[in-house]
């Protein structure tokens, strides 16, 4: 696999403003940017994705969490959808354009995402993580089984530092997604170059 | 105008249970049916909407608020928006198919979601109401001037008793719209039939 992915997903804890300035020092290493605030109006969302263009991240690498309306209005890449969200399928038809992810946690719901026609899972948390308190992490083992199952791209997610990049690329992710991990960081920039080097690095 | 427009809104209160009993005995009263419920997931809405055709309203008279995917995947009749949603241009553009809506509050507004497409409006609140408490209401006057500028169907909505019907039509308005006076009514059978009656016999 020639590209690894790099997702980094806002945490819906930030101002836009704080956001669109971390999008300065990471557009560059970032694959997707997933735009995911739960609490946010489709007007909102939409001023976001603009705040997050003038600061450096193309709209070709921005995805917009459950809202394939606001995704496509936006000329976003791809819509990240949940187990809440409208299904693959639906999307996949209403939105030929859109790259539809889905997150997953079991084999079955990876291999049901695949058949509804997604173009990629996120499945986790692999590791321990504060976002997901008293939920046990799935380890990088039920990532390989996982990622066995499936054609599409498996990015890993939950807990992942640099230094475990390379183990969870072994396991047959295609790439690894980040949160507070990189937006939360005291330099967004430099962690995000971190990843990044650890994911080309490591295998 | 030949046709009135009954629109009845969802109160973001009721179990879908309880809605689609209400369906049962509203159905043949109302042009739309608004699915508005800002706290519920898409693929919640898309359940309630099974359920709201089953208990007998069709998809063709069935708007989802906001939540123009949802629209789409639910083959609904149309999208209703609000200030905080996708604009109409955007929405038309993406869904040609959907009939629009907007939710206005000045003349200005009205004229301008004309201009972008809308397929009609929503103005108010005409008369007091419980649900907007603190704010004036509009009356029947600026009824009358807002809908003499557009020369799309707009809908009053607020307060609106059966009896007012005669004087929203006369000034101009292609319907009412109603929430809780038929949702939460003892009889929603029989309050939508009153306001149907009051509709067609008081012009």
């Amino acid at each position: 696999m020639d590209t690894k992915e790099l997702h980094v997903i806002s945490t819906g804890r930030q101002p836009f403003a704080d956001l669109a300035a971390a999008m300065r020092d990471i557009h560059r290493f970032v694959s997707c940017f997933h735009l995911r605030e739960k609490t946010k109006t489709a007007a909102e969302l939409m001023a976001a994705i603009e705040l997050l263009q003038a600061a450096g991240m193309p709209a070709e690498r921005i995805v917009v969490n459950d809202r394939a309306d606001v995704a496509a209005a936006a000329g976003a890449s791809g819509v990240h959808l949940a187990y809440h969200s409208l299904s693959v399928s639906a999307v996949k038809r209403l939105f030929p354009q859109l790259r539809v992810g889905k997150s997953v946690h079991s084999e079955e719901e990876a291999v049901q995402a695949e058949a509804e026609g997604a173009d990629y899972v996120m499945y986790g948390h692999i590791f321990p993580t504060s976002s997901k308190p008293g939920l046990p992490a799935r380890g990088i083992e039920a990532l390989r089984l996982l990622a066995a199952r499936v054609r599409i791209p498996v990015v890993a997610i939950g807990g992942i530092k640099p230094p475990d990049a390379g183990a969870v690329l072994n396991a047959g992710a295609a790439g690894v997604a980040v949160m507070s991990g990189i937006l939360e960081a005291d330099d967004p920039g430099r962690a995000a170059a971190a990843y990044y080097d650890a994911l080309y690095r490591e295998v």
